[in-house]
């Protein structure tokens, strides 16, 4: 019994069983791009060759307990990677590089132990939760040290709510569900609900500064993070459980985001709230993307928006009522739009409202306002409710596109609301270019989330035919692409999916020179061997 | 033409002309704890006694350009120290340390050059805004070094304003009036208005993570910077301006909050918001300290918070309506309260509420509600507007209690709403016990605000007799005593007045022992000498 999880694909996302077949309307449309041509399903367990595995030290094995050491292939397949597209590829190539070892570690004494005596062996260590890192944050990367363990965290699963200050004690180990069940019966929610929501874990959402689809209402993880504990090399760091200081640089500021570079966040103390008695998800159209942003920007500004907000381009809006097939409620709802108003094109807003029913209808009133004041149509509940429904099964979509041969990948940035529209252009022009550069121009499109006043969260999604047994030159060029445009408009290179392996390179263009060496002190002073997830957040 | 400030009281607070005398009723109470009987007023400028002035090497004079070194009495007594009721007691007391020059800085090439220059010649550096630091913050320390400079910075008054965005480039330089000034003309504001204000600077705002009288609704200073930049010895940090980055731990939280220690913050981005069409300020009464805690937890637990919200004790309650004498508009309506229900006391609430004359409407009947709910009695609104008026008065008031030979200082802290209560009494029997073991029994009050979801602040006020001849070990007795408190109470030592000199001992306590270290360690990466304000923040 070491609480290691083994019930999700080890070759895609999620649940074993669930699959997302493409609609017909998705398969004529994706045949376009060329897919569908040779379908590449995913090798066997068995079939997948490893990397050769070190023996670890026994003193690192004796400080985990012996039972606490996996060594298997499949505990090994199953936290060599994260699950971005290029760790997909790798999945399905039939190599892999993973760790020498998988430790899982029973509580904080155990993770202390071992980091002691992986510091004394010069034992590098990726912190893992649930292993559903987009840029590269658990790649098993050696550095200098002789063999790489991951640090799994399931059992780290501690939860003590305090009710009247709205406050939950939560393990760094407890998958999204697992934290709303538990606070459930306290009538509570964290209301933190990334796409990743079913399978990452709280230390995951620390660690990355995740930000959940409701993030305009509940806030960001970071918002929701009223102090938390990290076991670093070096020592405990446990910041003061208390809602404001003022004493100093934030320190849980810099836990948050630390990516397991600095140490292993095993619980947080999160803020909490009544579970919503009410929930009101509906769509409205916008004739396009740039008006449609001054609108939101509007409620934004003017304090009346939605819990979720989220406003597809005319790309995404095409794509998604295409993908959810011609007997959807959105397609339906779309298509009425479009005759009335003499249209062919549109842009799709999700709107979402949770709390009290007073609240929700108060609340929902106001922006119905403010949507109709930017020329939004209405579209009805049920598209949003549909969106509800499928909020999470976007990566098990893209098991089926990469099934059709076809590269899915997605990427985040955000900008102030006076460089969005121009942000927004470049780093859409860029996807394109360097997708048609590669020969294989795809779709390309975007939306906005996480609104705040002064900007907001653009998200890119881009699908293309792969080129076979080139996917990662060409995912790469693609990404390069992206991320160069971003820096040059000097937005951020990730609002929310973290630094990683990924996206250290471009550091210095984000927090600049003296920006990386901070960092790099940080890391020396909490990690003096360097021992701590080694080639990621801070650039080599 | 060096643009350094020579207009506030050097003995005391704000305004030279500006007195606040104390009413017949104030006298009275106050007569009773022993004041008045030895009138003990400042002395003249000329009769200060200073600390011989170590001359600056040549080097520095040259990077600085000879104009911008002041070293006349006067400009050395205005750098001398903050604001608080110790650093007063030393001005009064006719001996003074002081810096051994103040340099002027005119652009941030000027604040490079003299950083560098001092790094060399290991001279000690206090970047100086307002001089309003009650904490210690400027105190002009050398540590280990040959002499200490403040550094002013006042001239640095950029201005940019980005409308769409509701952001605003600002200089260290501008005081609080003065951002207000330039943004008015956009039709904006700020939002930002601690009791310090009027003579408070951008700077000193984001280096000590000020917070607002209003924070509840603009947020605290913290929450209002998108971007920052600080010129440390060891480089520029300029931080990305968007409106969230998840790229690893937030280097802008370790520049906010960070005391001059790590470098010179020269401007921030600032998000302001549009300035209120409508402004209601009112006052409540509430039977008792520990049933109104409930109230105002239940309104930032529901999101109906008025943008400005605070609560005294009846402590309190008795002495500002004394203070206000028997004139004032809270003194009727208090005394109508009290009469209708049969009391003798009661707590005062201040409730205020700006924006929109929609939002203000709406939101004051969701606050009214609530506070009805909570078993407040509605006293008008007039009080609310004396209150608002007098809002930045209440250190001219102590100038006039330290003629009158009291002691009159503030402290400040936070915890969570569970153990809000005991934090309370704790606190306030620590400061009255200590009181007590001084032989100078005095006033004890507090209030609530900054009310958070999770918790709230808590500002005490104390005024008692001096110790004559030993002002500052009374001083030292009493606020050592809360410190403790607070720290056994797991509470923060300070929500919105920095560490500085005073609480630098209590940081081990605070953020762990790893915490200092990493303090330090981000102390070495940015000012590898040491030069930048030693002896404050980081605990020696």
């Amino acid at each position: 019994m070491t609480g290691v999880r083994r019930d999700t694909k080890w070759w895609g996302w999620g649940d074993a069983e669930k699959r997302q077949p493409l609609s017909g309307s998705a398969r004529a449309m994706l045949a376009e791009l060329g897919a569908g041509e040779t379908e590449r399903p995913a090798p066997a367990l068995e079939e997948v060759e490893l990397s050769a595995a070190t023996e670890l030290p026994a003193t690192v094995v004796e400080a985990a307990g012996a039972g606490n050491v996996l060594t298997g292939a499949e505990d090994r397949v199953r936290h060599a990677t994260g699950s971005s597209y290029p760790d997909l590829i790798r999945r399905r190539s039939g190599r892999l590089e993973t760790p020498d070892a998988v430790v899982v570690t029973e509580d904080e004494t155990a993770v202390r132990a071992v980091l002691e005596a992986c510091t004394r062996e010069r034992i590098a260590v990726v912190p893992f939760g649930g292993g559903t890192s987009v840029v590269g944050g658990v790649d098993p990367i050696r550095g200098e040290h002789g063999a790489v363990i991951a640090l799994d965290l399931a059992p780290l699963r501690a939860v003590e709510v305090d009710r009247s200050s709205l406050l939950a004690r939560l393990g760094a180990g407890l998958r999204g569900p697992e934290a709303e069940d538990a606070l459930a019966p306290h009538g509570l929610t964290l209301g933190h609900f990334p796409q990743s929501f079913e399978y990452a874990t709280i230390g995951g959402f620390a660690a990355t500064r995740s930000a959940g689809q409701a993030s305009s209402g509940y806030g960001r993880f970071d918002d929701l993070v009223a102090s938390a504990r990290m076991i670093a090399p070096a020592g405990d760091l446990e910041t003061l459980r208390t809602s404001h200081t003022a004493a100093g640089p934030s320190l849980l500021q810099v836990a948050l985001g630390s990516e397991g570079a600095l140490g292993v966040i095993t619980e947080v103390t999160a803020r909490v709230r009544p579970a919503p008695e009410a929930r009101r998800y509906e769509a409205w159209m916008a004739a396009d993307f740039e008006s449609a942003c001054e609108l939101v920007r509007a409620l934004a500004q003017d304090g009346a928006l939605p819990d979720v907000i989220r406003l597809s381009d005319r790309e995404e809006t095409r794509v998604s009522l295409a993908m959810a097939g011609t007997g959807g409620a959105g397609r339906r709802a779309f298509d009425l739009y479009l005759r009335a108003r003499r249209r062919s094109e549109g842009c799709l807003i999700i709107a979402g409202y949770e709390g009290s029913s007073e609240a929700v209808s108060r609340r929902r009133a106001l922006g119905a306002r403010g949507f109709r004041f930017g020329g939004a149509a209405y579209l009805g509940r049920k598209p949003g409710a549909a969106w509800r429904h499928g909020r999470y099964d976007g990566p098990y979509l893209r098991d089926e596109l990469l099934d059709a041969g076809l590269m899915a990948e997605t990427l985040e940035t955000s900008h102030v609301w006076s460089a969005l529209d121009g942000h927004y252009r470049a780093v859409g022009d860029a996807i394109r270019g360097a997708l048609e550069d590669q020969g294989t121009p795809g779709i390309v499109m975007c939306h906005l989330s996480h609104a705040y006043r002064d900007g907001a969260s653009l998200y890119y999604t881009f699908i293309a035919p792969q080129r076979a047994g080139n996917e990662l030159e060409q995912w790469r060029a693609v990404k390069t692409a992206a991320c160069e445009a971003i820096v040059a408009q000097r937005g951020t290179i990730t609002h929310h999916h973290a630094v990683g392996r990924d996206h250290a390179p471009y550091m210095g263009s984000e927090v600049g020179e003296l920006g990386v060496e901070l960092l790099r002190t940080l890391k020396e002073g909490a990690d003096p061997a360097g021992i701590m997830n080694p080639g990621k957040l801070v650039p080599g």
